[in-house]
């Protein structure tokens, strides 16, 4: 990394897609420097680098602002592109990549706004086949990016610091549903560029029942 | 193009994002056999090639599918890369282009499930606020590529066929209210690989009108 390269993140420290752009930098080794914002109470900087969406996360590299989670992530891997591709170089693998990383960030956003009572329904059935599902797809590889943690593994692992929120709100058990993906997760967490990057569970879980009271889906 | 390349599109000819793929194909002169696919009797090729969503498009490359219009064109692009180049080389640019692409693609899907009254009310303001962002965003470019047609051009195209529909169903002028845009979608389709690859804004029009009556959204 070039030492005149400034690196900032806009986020929040229990966001999961702001969590896929740690772990992006930290397997890339990038120094950065973390501004948590106040997404009750947004900051001049985040409205001023993502005028259109006005959300974390929001990478500013150079002065240059990058703004989505997935954007950011492709942003990471061909920037700094010498170390640890996220990204497969086969055009195939690339899109099936894509794929799988989108189909987990429309899955992912849902599930936080969507009330106890529908979710105790069809949504948590939907929850469970959807991470049945991402787990026929991760087989017996060790990633989902095959020998090494990939782009899709960068889409998903931030999950596994709010697996226990969904477990306590939906009343399921990772370990039980999806013994496979439970293991991966445990796997993955011993990467430093995973541990690192995620947040303790059980602060996650005291701040989603919080963020739920404020967003009346109790 | 290799002789023995199979290149064949599961689409409907109305699709807005289906058009998003023959766009691109066409702009690489990819020759592709097109299967007009019923989505209201899915066909067991459909289903055998987009398992997860089930949905059109999908572009099958030598028996292996690819699916979701975004995906895809980054595809295409990254497979046929030595003609016409959709995503610009510099790493900034292109996570510009993906921010802009993906926010027409969200933009894009939320237009035809919405009710015409609530169209009329908060619905058509955000709609036209929309396409007056596009239009800052294009500024004075002849594509939003720069110089050429690129990725952002080629996920918003496809809408010059279906704006008539739009002006007839939320009660607004393109040409009025967004000029330059006007200007853009003219002079676009004055490109072949764009003409042939969008259908009649009338007949897009009767199909729609059936579509919302289908769909209980009249």
């Amino acid at each position: 990394m070039a030492a005149d390269e400034q690196v900032t993140l806009l986020d929040t420290w229990a966001s999961s897609i702001g969590m896929r752009v740690r772990i992006a930098l930290a397997e890339k080794g990038v120094k950065y420097e973390f501004i948590e914002q106040d997404l009750w109470n947004k900051s001049g900087l985040l409205l001023q680098m993502n005028p259109v969406h006005k959300k974390i996360p929001v990478l500013v590299h150079n002065g240059k602002p990058v703004c989505e989670s997935l954007v950011i992530v492709q942003y990471i891997d061909e920037v700094w592109k010498d170390k640890a591709p996220l990204l497969p170089s086969d055009p195939y693998q690339r899109a099936q990549s894509r794929f799988w990383a989108d189909f987990i960030y429309e899955h992912g956003r849902t599930i936080m706004t969507t009330k106890v009572e529908d979710q105790e329904a069809a949504g948590k059935k939907d929850f469970i086949d959807t991470l049945k599902l991402m787990e026929g797809e991760l087989g017996d590889k060790p990633y989902f990016g095959g020998e090494t943690l990939g782009y899709v593994d960068v889409a998903l692992l931030p999950y596994c610091c709010w697996f226990y929120t969904y477990e306590k709100i939906l009343n399921f058990s990772l370990e039980a549903d999806c013994p496979k993906l439970n293991a991966y997760c445990k796997r993955c967490l011993q990467k430093e560029s995973v541990s690192k990057s995620l947040e303790d569970p059980k602060k996650i879980y005291d701040f989603a029942l919080k963020l739920r009271k404020k967003l009346g889906v109790e």
